[in-house]
C-alpha cells in the first residue's frame, strides 16, 4: 500500500472549544455506503464504523472510496476507540486504510471480530487492538459511555449503540430490521430499546434506506420452502449465490442439503474465509461431514451436490462468473444444473447481475432469480414501517436519517412529519456538517470540508479529479499525441511532427484524415515560426487548432497531447 | 457522416438457392433493442424494422449500435421494402445510418412516418421513400403479401404484420399489450388476429420482453387519477417527465392542465418535435390557446404552469438534467414545485435516473416518482398472461421470441411450454441465425456473421474492438508515454528519454516514482546497446519492464507507449 493521505503523526493538536457534543458524519449520509461517524465530547472522541464506498460510473478505474479523516489528523491522540455496528463492507471495509493513520482500539461484536481480523490478517496489519464486545455491558470511553442492544439484519451479531455523554444520550442505529425468528442470533431487542429511551433521547440516529418500502419485511425463515422446492426439482446440482457474509442463508442451504443427503461446497475466496470464520466462532451448526473442498466436487454425482458460491452481484472475476465463463478450476455446469441467485442487485450491480443471468441461462442451466421465482430473498433492511416503529419505541427529540441517498432522507422526513415530527426536529445532514447537540437541542451548524479518497490499486489518496478527468476523455475519445522534435539549442523544428492515436480512429482506415492532421499540424509550426520558442503557446495552438478539426471531420473531442522533444 | 460500411453498390449478386422463406434477425434476439429482421423468399427480400441498439459499459464512447447490413450488401436490388411496426428507436433510429445504403422503400403507419420524416429531415435524407401505409389495406411486394393489424403500445398507431409467401403465413408480434380503453388510437384487434389465423399459422415472432412479468398489465387511463391528485397537491409549477413518443401520457398530462387551468409548454428537443409531429397529424386534442412556448413561462405564475419535459431516463444533457443543474435557460425550480417521473427506468440508465432523482431531493422540490408514489406509469410491454393470450389466439406452428434478453426468452421457453408446445416449436435464435420455413415446418438452420456497428459521433463502423479496449484500458490505468529520440541516421539514443502520464498517477506527487521509472527505461536501453536498430524489440522490452515495474509499484497497469522518435 503507497498512502498519500495527509501526515498523521499524532501531535497535542489545539482543542477547539465547543459545547456539548458534536457529532461529523464523515461519509454515509446522501449516500448509502461509506459509513463513518465522529462523535466528539471535550477532549475525547469515538468513531462509529469505518466502511468503504464503491465508485460510481465517473470514478474511472478506482477499486474504493473511503471517507475522508483530515479533521482527524491533529486528533489523534484524542481518539478512544472505533466501534463498529455490523461487519458489511461498508462498514468495516475501510479500516484496512485508515487504522494504520489512527491506530485506536476498535471495538466489535464476536462475529465482526472475525472477519475485521481476517481483513487485517490479508493487510498485515496487528491484530491485538481488536477487542470483542459483550453486547450486555457497557463501554467507557472517556467521556463517552457506551452501551448496545441487539438488532436483526442480514448478518449475525449486529448491534445498535447508545452513547451517553454528560447530559445527553443518543441512540445510534445503523442498518437493522424486523424478524422475530432469526436463523441465527437474537431478535431485535426492542424491550431493552425501550428501556435505554425511558428517560428521553436526546438524538436518534437511523438508517432510513428503507424508507421508501412499504410495509414489513418477510422474516428469513420464509425462504427454506422455496430452496427445499428448487432442491427437489432439481435433478443436478445446485449452485446458490447469496453475499458472503450472510451467514444465516448459507445455514439454510446448508440445512436443505442436509436433509436432502447432498453435499456442500464452499466456492470462491470470500465465501470460503467468512464460512470460515463463522464456523470457528461457532456461529453456524454443521453436520458431521458434510462439507467437502471443491477440489472434491468431481468425486460425487451432481444430484448429491450443493456449492454455495460468491459472486451474487455478478462481480466479474468471482467464482460465479468464472463458472458462467467456463473458467473455474474445479466447477462446471451442466444442463440438469439449477443456479440459485438468492441476493437481490444493489443499485449499482443491476446490470453485471443481469448479464450473469442471461449468460447462465444461454449456458441451459435452470437459473432461478427474482422476476422467475418468490422468496428467494428477503432484505437485510428496515421498512418504513419498522423505522416508524422504532421511532415510536424511542421518541427521540430529534431524528437523523442516515445510511440513505438523498432521496431516502426525504422520503424518511415525510414519514417522520407522519409520526408528529416537525420541519426542526428532522436534520438532513450532509458528509461533513457538524450536528451540535447542545442541552437536549440538536442543530446543524457549520460544516468541515471532506472529500472522496479513491483507492486504486495500491495506492490511497493519489487518484484526483484530474486523473479521473483525463480518463474520462480518454475512456470515450481516445488519445492522439502530437510529436513536435526541435533541437535543444536552437529550438528549430527538426525533422516531421508525427501523430500517433490510441483509441480514437482505426489509423489504418482513417490515414487520409490523418495526414491531413499532420497539416493542420505544420501550419501551426509554420504560422508563429518563431513561436516555437512559447511552448506554452505552440501547445495550445496545436490543441486548440487539432480539436477544432477533429470535431468537423468527426464529431470527436480527443485528448490532444502535443510533445514537444527536444533533442 | 462518414460510412466505414462495406461498398454498398447495387450489383447482380448471386442468389443464394434456399426453398421457402428464410428469416434471419440483424437483431433484436438475445437482446432487446436493435431490432431488423430481414425475410427472404426466391429473389425478393423484405425487412421489418430497423432499429438502434444502446452501448453497454464495455462499449466506452459509443453513441449507438446498428445492426450489421454485410449480408445485404450483393443483395441491395432484391431489396422490395423496408416496414415498420412501430416508431421507437429500437425499431426506427437504425434507418438513418441504414437506409442511405439500401435506398429502399419504407412503409410505416401515419404517426411512425411523421417521427421518421422529422429523423431524415435532420439528417438532410430525402423524405419521398417513406410511405404511409392504412393498417386495413394489403401490401404487395414481389413474392410478399403484407397485411396489418392494429396493437396497443406506449406509442398510437402500432402494428402487427401477417407475412405470406407462397405456402406459409407468418406473423411478425413485435412490442404490443393489451389496454381496452387506450387514450389514443384503438385497442390491439384480437378479433382480426383471429380472423387472419383462422387458415393457421405457420410461425409466430413475438416479443417476449414481458415474459417474466406476471399477471396483466393496468390499462393506461388508471394513471390519469394520480395525475390529477398531484396536480391537486402542487402549490407550484408542475414538470412532468416521460417518454417524448409517448403521445398519449402526454395527452393525459394535457387534459389535467386544461381542467386546472395551467398552461401547459414543452421542453426538450425530442419533447417539442414529437409533439409537433403529433399535433400536426391530429392525433392529439389540444384546447386552443393551452400550450405556450417555453421562453413564455416566466410570464404566467407557477400554480398556473405544468411542462412537459424530456429526460425521464436522466440523460446528460436533457432538457431535465439541465434543470436540476441550475443550467436551463427558461425554467427554474423553486421550493413549491412538483417534478414527477411517469416513467420507469430502463435497465441500463437505472443509475442515471436515481442521480437525477436524487439531485432533484436535494434542490427540496416535491419529487414523485415509482417506489414513493403508485399508478405513475404503465408498461407499454406485454406481460406473461397477455403473451399467453396473444399465442392462444393465433395458435402458430412454432414460436420465435425477439426483442428480449435470452434470461427472457426461456421464461418465453417455458411459458409456451405450458401451453403445450415442444422444444423443437420453440426457436431459441441468435442475431445472424437462419430460420428456415419449409413446407410448414421451421427450423433454425445455419448462421450468416454480424458483429455490433457502432456509431461514435460522425463515424460509423470505424470504431472497433482494438479501439474499445485501449479505451477500456486508458479509463482504468490511465496511459504512459515514453519518449525515447534517436538520430534517424545512426540510430544513437540523443539526449534522455522522458516520461509522460495522463490518468495515471499525479505527476508532481509521484516524481520520486516516475523517476525511478526513467531508470528503468534507461537500464532497457543500456542492456541492448544495439538493439535500437530493432526498434519492435527494444518497445516491447521497454513495455515489458515498466508493466512489471509498475504493477509492483501500484498495482496498476497503464498502456504504455514507448515512442521512438526519429530526429
Amino acid at each position: 500500500m503507497k498512502s498519500f493521505l495527509p501526515n498523521f503523526k499524532s501531535n497535542q493538536g489545539q482543542v477547539i472549544q465547543h459545547q456539548g457534543l458534536r457529532i461529523i458524519p464523515l461519509g454515509g449520509v446522501g449516500d448509502v455506503t461509506k459509513n463513518m461517524y465522529i462523535y466528539e465530547y471535550g477532549r475525547d472522541i469515538i468513531i462509529i464504523d469505518c466502511g468503504v464506498g464503491f465508485p460510481d460510473e465517473a470514478m474511472l478505474g478506482v477499486d474504493l472510496v473511503i471517507p475522508d479523516i483530515s479533521y482527524l489528523k491533529d486528533k489523534v491522540d484524542r481518539i478512544k476507540a472505533i466501534i463498529i455496528t455490523h461487519p458489511h463492507d461498508d462498514h468495516i471495509g475501510g479500516l484496512v486504510y485508515i487504522w494504520p493513520e489512527l491506530k485506536c482500539p476498535i471495538y466489535a461484536t464476536k462475529l465482526a471480530v472475525g472477519f475485521i481480523k481476517n481483513k487485517f490478517n490479508e493487510a498485515k496489519l496487528p491484530k491485538d487492538p481488536i477487542h470483542i464486545i459483550d453486547p450486555e455491558n457497557k463501554l467507557n470511553l472517556g467521556a463517552f459511555g457506551i452501551s448496545f442492544y441487539r438488532v436483526s439484519h442480514s448478518v449475525p451479531d449486529s448491534v445498535g449503540i447508545v452513547i451517553d455523554t454528560p447530559g445527553s444520550r443518543v441512540i445510534h442505529q445503523s442498518d437493522f430490521k424486523l424478524d422475530w425468528t432469526p436463523i441465527i442470533g437474537k431478535p431485535t431487542e426492542i424491550a431493552k430499546i425501550a428501556r435505554f429511551s425511558e428517560d428521553g433521547i436526546d438524538l436518534l440516529l437511523i438508517d432510513a434506506l428503507g424508507s421508501e418500502k412499504k410495509g414489513y419485511n418477510e422474516p428469513e425463515i420464509n425462504i427454506l420452502p422455496t430452496f427445499k422446492k428448487i432442491e427437489e426439482e432439481t435433478e443436478g446440482k445446485i449452485l446458490l449465490t447469496t453475499a458472503s457474509s450472510n451467514i444465516s442463508r448459507i445455514q439454510m442451504a446448508i440445512n436443505v442439503a442436509s436433509d436432502a443427503g447432498r453435499k456442500v461446497a464452499l466456492v470462491g475466496r470470500s465465501m470460503e474465509s467468512n464460512f470460515q470464520v463463522a464456523r470457528d466462532l461457532g456461529y453456524l451448526h454443521i453436520p458431521p461431514g458434510i462439507i467437502i473442498a471443491q477440489e472434491e466436487v468431481k468425486r460425487f454425482p451432481d444430484n448429491k451436490l450443493l456449492l454455495i458460491i460468491a459472486g451474487s452481484q455478478g462481480q466479474p472475476g468471482s467464482a460465479l462468473s468464472r463458472v458462467a465463463n467456463n473458467d473455474h478450476k474445479h466447477v462446471f455446469l451442466k444442463k440438469d444444473d439449477t443456479v440459485i441467485f438468492s441476493a437481490d442487485p444493489i443499485p449499482s450491480t443491476e446490470t453485471a447481475q443481469h448479464a450473469l443471468i442471461d449468460k447462465l441461462a444461454k449456458m441451459g442451466v435452470d437459473v432461478r432469480y427474482k422476476e422467475m421465482e418468490d422468496a428467494l430473498h428477503v432484505s437485510g433492511h428496515e421498512t418504513a414501517e419498522e423505522i416508524k416503529m422504532m421511532i415510536n419505541i424511542i421518541r427521540p427529540k430529534a431524528l437523523v436519517p442516515i445510511g440513505a441517498t438523498y432521496r431516502g432522507m426525504i422520503a424518511f422526513s415525510k414519514l417522520a412529519k407522519d409520526l408528529g415530527y416537525t420541519e426542526k426536529q428532522i436534520l438532513l445532514a450532509e458528509d461533513g456538517q457538524i450536528i451540535n447537540l447542545v442541552s437536549g437541542v440538536s442543530r446543524l451548524e457549520g460544516r468541515i470540508d471532506v472529500r472522496n479518497i479513491y483507492v486504486d490499486g495500491l495506492g490511497i489518496g493519489d487518484v484526483g479529479n484530474v486523473i479521473l478527468r483525463d480518463r474520462k476523455v480518454m475512456s470515450e475519445e481516445g488519445i492522439v499525441l502530437v510529436i513536435v522534435p526541435v533541437d535543444s539549442h536552437t529550438s528549430q523544428l527538426v525533422g516531421e511532427p508525427d501523430i500517433v492515436t490510441r483509441g480514437f480512429v482505426f489509423e489504418r482506415e482513417a490515414e487520409e484524415m490523418l495526414s491531413k492532421a499532420r497539416s493542420v499540424v505544420r501550419s501551426c509550426l509554420a504560422d508563429h515560426p518563431n513561436a516555437i520558442l512559447d511552448w506554452r503557446f505552440t501547445r495550445s495552438h496545436i490543441e486548440e487548432n487539432l480539436d477544432k478539426f477533429f470535431f468537423e471531420e468527426l464529431h470527436r473531442r480527443p485528448m490532444i497531447l502535443p510533445l514537444i522533444v527536444e533533442v
